[in-house]
């Protein structure tokens, strides 16, 4: 007998036409009755389910991999590594279900004496799977932001089934993710409705719209966010929509760093904007650096090489309208561009203003350009970097170039806290691990719900509800709040952890 | 010297006019100015700062329990038990603070070996506060949901200044309440901008539309909770809105359970659905029971009395209007009206259907009636309850009335979970105990943000956004991150908790 892992031996073609609206709706209905199935899974046996799914993906990576090099012009090592990051992830959700902490378990035995006026009832709190999630896949990151990326794991995790809206730039890769993903999920014995795939703007539309989804999460840019998260808003029952929209993570560099190291840092800067092509959500768009500064020196002689096309066209085409826009406004000057590449290759490009300029179009030159495409900019006096950080927008990251002794330091650092959801010192923003305490979010417009991370373990809350159960008999309530768990959690008990 | 404290020996008059929208301005600007000097109060000190707060309301009973009196027609004993509960409150969240659980402080040091493809960095994640909330006071609990209440506590608990939109319920109590709170915090040394109020509507969605307030809390009506939220997530900056709004908290009651004590069951659905002249947003409002049950015959011939008026006028028209709307709609007849009372109060109303006419009008029948006024709805058979159950609007709570016997429960609950924010057994949903594991939210239209509670010590995580810092060197990160930190917060470290 032949399993599904076993036919894949090719990729799957993407379906011609995008989905219709009646099938949409099957789907998501299909996903809303595996949902009770789903969120009543055991954790361990949850937990198993998404280790499966990575085994499934890391033994379909020679299928896998090229199919991506085909559709994305990315390199085969960093296709690989992705591949590589995006099991990890998943096998690191399946360790934090099995751990159990992220349930926030909490129970106040019943107490005649509480002092508020009456009894203190017997109170149990834990999380509960919110219900169908549709997910927009990302462009940029084929496997880790994508099918099997890290939305669709943590919706996952959480117990909810996903409704995957497919990004069109690699079709095929995605038809091929999915059907590894849904050949282990029924390997494992579970409806077919816990994941599956809808293809077009208008399915993905219509599934943020069905009265039976209950969240949506997106990565990808300011308009199409804004636009879902106005869709998800505005139904009659409004639900939550986790997007990651724009960022142009900005790099403020001190004078006493500069003096100290600024070919290194220069030299740093270059290798972090145009990593993948400049692709990167956390791609530094701008870089504030002293007046006379030896990493503009550093800069101006940089070599600025890039073989690698951009995703697609369209790309390839925002990149090139995007720089056009910044370096033919007033003030704005290209301090450097690479030769003209081989190929489709883009030009990568550094544009440099002052300050003075910056603070007085924040907005016009504080755009996000997808691409190998920075803007440097100059300042006189270090309190210039504590203004520019109080106008800023949201931001996915904000990074300090200092030394230990800068006084400047701590009243910027005190005023990005406000503004990004992961400060950096002396590193570069476009590597984001997953880790417990990654953060991966930020202010409007860098997420539409700043309160939460789209990487890290902490992902998984962004899908759960919290419910309490009071005065329950034991065997009514679930095992993680019972008084014997067969499969304990960490648990607030009368205001103590205990773990 | 005089104290403002000493001075209020007599309530304040509440301003004639409402706040202008130069006032709300200067207000809410005040507020952001002062937020980072809250935000960055040590939480010893703000825990200080919320039990001074309650001591200071505490010594103010005297003036404030009859301001009370006079503008909501609630009863001298209530009006005492709810400012207990309220200061208790505030002292409950000061506790929490001084713990410090909260934080979900989350530290990943550097590890060269991470599996990940690259190594892991020091990766340091908390939550700090979001910055000025906009409060919308309820006017059903005058101390406990108001002024000084539970979303205003939980917000400066978070480090979170607040801006409070004044009830015009009860001007003068509002007034009176908001100087204790700002005398209190002044004699700390805080900046006025951490609480102040602003009055009338206009005023409130001025506030609520500022670009500088970033999130909105909301007790009250469906409609205007609807109303607020829209504008918050319709701003350029959508902010999230933290809405209570409606919720008729069904019973299900059993065969087995009638049988078993039918009477009982009747008495304590009285008490429980007259409390407070039913003017909870946990009140019973329907009470599902087998046709021909115990607990019927008892309604039958129950003593309905009311003697308390209700709040105010605009909620007795309220009253009288939706429950003449009920009991006009085909199937519902009067099952017992109480005797015509004395004064303004209003006639406790028990209508009644049947379960069929119950699912032909869900939307219909299952109207919120702010009032004494319940629907009582016969069932043939057990599995009408599940059926019920999952036809069913959010909810804030979802009462089971069983045996421990009673093999429908299961299913029943498992439906129930889906639906609401806190599942009872055998006990009736009018009491909210402010405790760590009390949950008081629910999907959809019982609130706008089901994965959070405006009640337990779980509401401080609402006015919070995680932020992580990734290689920073220990004097600048906060205390509760460090290495070394002198007042020790529960931590989870490489992914174990440490309490």
């Amino acid at each position: 007998m032949t399993t599904p892992e076993t036919d894949l031996t090719h990729p799957i073609t993407a379906p011609a036409e995008p989905t219709t609206a009646a099938e949409a709706d099957r789907i998501v209905t299909a996903a809303a009755e595996a949902a009770p199935v789903w969120a009543n899974t055991d954790r361990a046996t949850r937990s198993r389910a998404l280790d499966a799914i990575a085994d499934a993906l890391d033994a379909a990576a020679p299928v896998l991999v090229p199919t991506a090099q085909r559709e994305t012009h990315l390199a085969e090592g960093r296709l690989t590594g992705e591949l590589k990051r995006t099991t990890f992830q998943l096998r690191l959700f399946a360790e934090a279900v099995r751990e159990g902490g992220y349930l926030d378990a909490r129970i106040d035995r019943a107490d005649p004496e509480w002092p508020m006026g009456a009894p203190r009832p017997d109170l149990r709190r834990w999380q509960v799977p919110v219900g169908p999630v549709v997910v927009f896949a990302a462009s940029n990151f084929p496997f880790a932001f994508r099918v099997a990326g890290g939305d669709t794991a943590s919706a996952l995790a959480a117990g909810c089934p996903v409704v995957l809206k497919a990004h069109p730039g690699h079709p095929d890769l995605s038809a091929t993710t999915g059907a590894v993903v849904r050949a282990a999920l029924a390997r494992g014995g579970f409806p077919p409705g816990v994941f599956d795939l809808v293809w077009g703007d208008e399915a993905g539309r219509a599934a943020l719209s069905h009265p039976l989804v209950k969240a949506g999460a997106f990565t990808g840019s300011i308009t199409g966010g804004r636009a879902l998260f106005d869709i998800a808003s505005s139904r009659p029952e409004p639900i939550p929509f986790f997007g990651e929209l724009g960022s142009v993570n900005p790099v403020f560099v001190t004078r006493a760093a500069d003096a100290a190291r600024g070919a290194e840092i220069a030299a740093e800067f270059v290798s972090s904007f145009t990593l993948g092509a400049g692709q990167f959500c956390t791609k530094p768009g701008v870089l504030l650096v002293p007046d006379s500064a030896a990493v503009t020196d550093a800069l101006r002689a940089a070599e600025l090489t890039q073989s690698a096309p951009l995703l697609n066209d369209r790309i390839a085409a925002g990149h090139r309208a995007t720089r056009e826009a910044l370096s033919s406004k007033p003030g704005v000057e290209v301090l450097r561009a690479g030769a003209t590449p081989e190929g489709d290759a883009p030009t990568p490009t550094l544009l440099s203003t002052d300050v003075t300029t910056l603070l007085a179009d924040l907005d016009g030159l504080l755009t996000e350009c997808f691409g190998p495409t920075s803007l440097v900019v100059t300042y006189d006096e270090e309190q210039d970097l504590v203004r520019v950080a109080e106008a800023l927008d949201g931001q996915l990251t904000a990074t300090l170039v200092a030394e230990e002794t800068d006084v400047v330091a701590a009243d910027l650092a005190r005023a990005l806290v406000g503004k990004a959801g992961r400060l950096l010192w002396n590193q570069w923003p476009t590597g984001v691990s997953v880790t417990h305490a990654q953060q991966h979010g930020g202010p409007y417009p860098a997420t539409t719900a700043p309160a939460t991370t789209s990487v890290g373990t902490a992902a998984i809350t962004r899908f759960l509800r919290p419910v309490a159960y009071q005065n329950f008999p034991q065997h009514l309530l679930p095992d993680e709040l019972s008084d014997t768990p067969t499969a304990p959690v960490p648990r607030r008990v009368d205001g103590a952890l205990e773990n």
